[in-house]
């Protein structure tokens, strides 16, 4: 083979060479017998490093998280067994628009041909099932053939990068090594565009509405996740300048800078802790909603309360002023397009909140909040937090971020807690409030830090996620990472008893000690501690900062106690949401 | 609520009413927001416990080892994230004929009527992605209302316990607790039946077969895994009697009692380490195939050789005599119906083996054994097996097995080092030849001991595969059950290592201390020890026997010994299969 300096030889050296393209230094995934060759040129490929996971779901968990730092991830399975397991970590890619290939080595074609019946397989002589299935969770697949490898690899991988969604390729084992011809045209570079005419009239209907304010301080911008997804960072921070109020969403928490003046913080409709953010959101003069999904863990189970009239919405391509829309508008032009009309305003940070109209129900925007019970049928008022407990666990940690962290919050107590802390400079904050998979945020953190060499990682984990994804753990050692690892012991399923059951035995699970990890993970140099107290926690904290060796931190705190945010949500669950 | 001994007064409590008449009382599952009122109808209910897993998948696979040994199993998870972690095992209990029920608590009708963007979907407002991906891996499924729900828990009930396939119930939170009429019909008994027609003609055809012989010695049966799964093995015990030779398959491995006289052993075709069992199976006058699947690791790599014009093959509900094919004819139907023409037959245990005609090519039966590298592009030779090693660790189990213990080999060395011992009277095996995901032991046998009481499991499993499952060791000592669990240490994914790429990184994994899991994870009153020798191995095993306490073994073993029915099929890989 001849990957990469050279034209690309075999169609398995083609697909990585154009990983490569696309930035992608490591593969993730666990070998099997119908993908062992491919991995022969994986091992060979001079710009691409193989992670083998200890399973495939933790696999495919990874290369979502290096996904979400890099723009493009990948996991290489076997067929059935490998490919179902690492089904949940494609879906929650797709639920939360990450970008992950999923190739799976499959059978050869003459065993395909011949509808052999090997292992593997259903026993059904049949290969597509696998394949069909995962139309439903991914932008685009192909079953490759040497005739149409280049064109479908490139179909596959353009329609990710345009959608930031998750793409399936599978490969037989005799197609991987197929030759490729060597005039492979160079990869179609997919750029959304926006249409012209659109543009221009979406400008300016925004310009007519930047005219009912005078200066920064009377907007607001709602930035989020979409913007990271879309590549509009950029974008976005030249249009915030140093002087534009904002906030961001949990699912969007560290898309901008929450070290900067003019963030005003986390905005979850109703629920959120801060009225000032609230009402900074809800009754700015313009708002600018951003790349916002209004799901249901995203707003405060549909809480949120915004004026259409006010406000000029930018999906991934399609913008709205007020109620008029746009189509073929893409956000990135968008937030360029209205970047001068701010840039027009008086610099108002220092302006007081602006006197905007109360809200009326008739322009209220959104859907109706959830009737209580309606959606997950919860109930149970949660605990409030006691002198040690969660409370003062996310506040230790807080304290102890540093710029540029990798903070990983699982989707339990975990992300409540720390999801409405304001974070440093830099800090990369990862949650999954859509897909909301837990045990996701460790193997995820594992693709994050070997996406991003040099920033530490900070995971955040209930016991009972830990528990899904555990053995994960080995991988950081194997491969250098030294995270600080705190797992929230509170012995049980503390989310799911603040929803429903709070002493049923379905919320127990069993009591692990974490100190042992390293020793039966293979965990060398790392060091374990059980933190029972706010010195302790800090004192482990300062440790890891002294020694940056690998830390396992078992937080005891009491099963009752959820972060504030949390209780805030079960109890609207239990009384009207409308204050 | 009044479950079972009442009538059931919701569908949650109809739903487990039935699967209590199926002969089960343990669900499997990990509760999450939409099916926690689900898990109250659980706990509530007089006999079904409720078993968390660690993870979906560990309880999928438990599910699975359960109703190898009941006959039905079943789990529970929530939408989207829970179901698709537990796809993998679903799909194996279908390859494997196992009747698993997967039911699926989902978001309410309410928010699924409004396509609400909840958690733990892909946000798009739509609730039947995850039901349709089922369609490929169950026999039956449905989506549950008020209305259908007796209707459809029947229906897809029947389907799975009339095909020995696993089924899928999709239900609402508040279907779940919504009310059934209190007239709720006994559910239909589905009892799969011969054509009359057809049976008779059988039956006929059979007989002139068998005049072609005198005694019992002259003739051999081949047990396939149909015959247990299709409720199939007294009727098989009737026809073999004392005096009738008999084998069976790997995958159908303890389907017979390998402690009686009359049984000769696996048959592998080719592979097999017995040229005894290979003529008596491919050169008997009379060779009964009853429920034997042709798949690759069951048959040598498809080097079975098989006298068709000798053979009545009894399939699930279609029979053959030579060519003619008796459509409708029941499996168990068909082996009452031979038993009396066996019965006719002289008695012949002592007699030397027959004495038949060499097997021609022309007559042969059965497909093309795979050439070399078609299908899994097998090529390393294995390397050979030294004193300490593969060899000595399955003798050593071998002899210390125990009547009446449950086997779980995973699919790696361990299988193949176990699957040609013989063993001890009432020993269960279970084996995944077929779908072959490895790490699936560990969890299935917490399922088969949980559906056993007072069995001794025993686990071979290799240290990949266990590190892909091992968080459910937990579970073991949550609920009190205490095997034998031996890891063999060598140091990586050996299986493929043999298959290829000896060593190559990818199939390095890390090196765990196995002798710390007791501490790590919880297995209060477990041993644990390092095993290095037969003497040390024989030692462990005594304490054991001794002690009854939960035990885990670390077999350190050469990282390139291999056993040896393994080396064989890679041999056959890298030449001509014919000898």
């Amino acid at each position: 083979m001849s990957p990469d300096t050279d034209r690309p030889s075999t169609v398995a050296d083609l697909l990585l060479d154009r990983l490569a393209g696309l930035g992608l230094d490591r593969l993730f995934g666990v070998p099997g017998d119908y993908s062992l060759r491919m991995l022969d040129h994986v091992v060979a490929h001079p710009r691409i490093t193989w992670t083998g996971g200890t399973n495939e779901l933790n696999a495919g968990y990874a290369a979502d998280g290096y996904a979400r730092m890099r723009g493009i991830g990948a996991v290489c399975t076997t067929f059935g067994v490998g490919e179902l397991s690492a089904m949940n970590a494609i879906a929650g890619a797709y639920a939360e628009y990450v970008p992950v290939l999923h190739v799976v080595g499959a059978p050869a074609t003459v065993a395909q041909d011949e509808h052999r019946r090997v292992h593997h397989t259903l026993g059904d002589g049949l290969f597509r099932h696998f394949a069909d299935m995962y139309g439903e969770i991914t932008c685009a697949g192909a079953v490759l053939t040497a005739e149409n490898a280049v064109t479908e690899i490139d179909r596959v991988l353009g329609t990710m990068m345009a959608t930031s969604r998750p793409g399936y390729l599978l490969i037989a084992a005799d197609v991987a090594e197929a030759p490729v011809a060597a005039d492979v045209p160079a990869p179609p570079r997919a750029v959304a565009t926006s249409d012209a005419g659109s543009l221009a009239a979406f400008t300016a209907s925004a310009a007519r509405l930047f005219e009912g304010i005078r200066a920064t301080d009377e907007m607001c911008v709602l930035a989020g996740l979409l913007v990271h997804r879309l590549g509009g960072t950029g974008a976005l921070q030249d249009l915030l300048g140093t002087d534009v109020p904002h906030a961001s969403t949990l699912w969007s928490k560290s898309v901008v800078d929450e070290s900067a003046g003019s963030f005003l913080g986390t905005y979850v409709g109703a629920a959120g802790p801060s009225a000032d953010v609230r009402d900074r959101v809800e009754q700015a003069g313009v708002l600018v909603v951003a790349g916002v999904q209004f799901t249901d863990l995203n707003t405060g189970l549909f809480s949120f309360h915004l004026r259409r009239a006010a406000t000029i919405e930018l999906e991934a391509d399609r913008a709205r002023v007020g109620e008029e829309v746009f189509d073929g508008v893409v956000l990135t032009d968008a937030l360029r397009a209205i970047t001068p009309l701010v840039r027009g305003l008086t610099r108002g940070i220092d302006s007081p909140p602006p006197a905007s109209a109360p809200t009326a129900d008739g322009d209220a925007w959104g859907q109706t909040a959830l009737a209580p019970g309606a959606a997950l049928l919860m109930t149970e008022p949660a605990a409030a937090g006691g002198a040690w407990g969660q409370t003062a666990l996310w506040n230790g940690i807080s304290d102890a971020l540093r710029p540029d962290d990798i903070v990983a919050a699982d989707q339990g107590t975990s992300f409540y807690g720390m999801g409405t802390h304001r974070l440093p400079s830099g800090v990369t904050f990862l949650g999954q409030p859509l897909w909301a998979s837990i045990g996701w945020s460790l193997p995820a953190l594992l693709g994050a830090c070997l996406a991003s060499p040099g920033r530490r990682g900070v995971l955040l984990i209930g016991d009972g996620a830990a528990q899904m994804t555990a053995q994960e753990l080995t991988t950081f050692a194997r491969t250098g990472v030294a995270p600080v690892v705190v797992v929230v012991d509170n012995d049980g399923y503390t989310v799911e008893r603040a929803i429903h059951g709070p002493t049923e035995p379905y919320n127990d699970i069993a009591r692990w000690d974490w100190t042992a990890a390293p020793q039966f993970l293979g965990l060398t140099g790392w060091a374990a501690h059980r933190v029972t107290s706010a010195d302790g926690l800090a004192e482990a904290l300062a440790e890891h900062d002294r020694t940056g060796a690998g830390t396992v931190l078992q937080a005891v705190v009491p099963a009752d106690d959820v972060p504030e945010l949390l209780a805030t949500l079960t109890r609207m669950l239990g009384a009207p949401v409308r204050p």
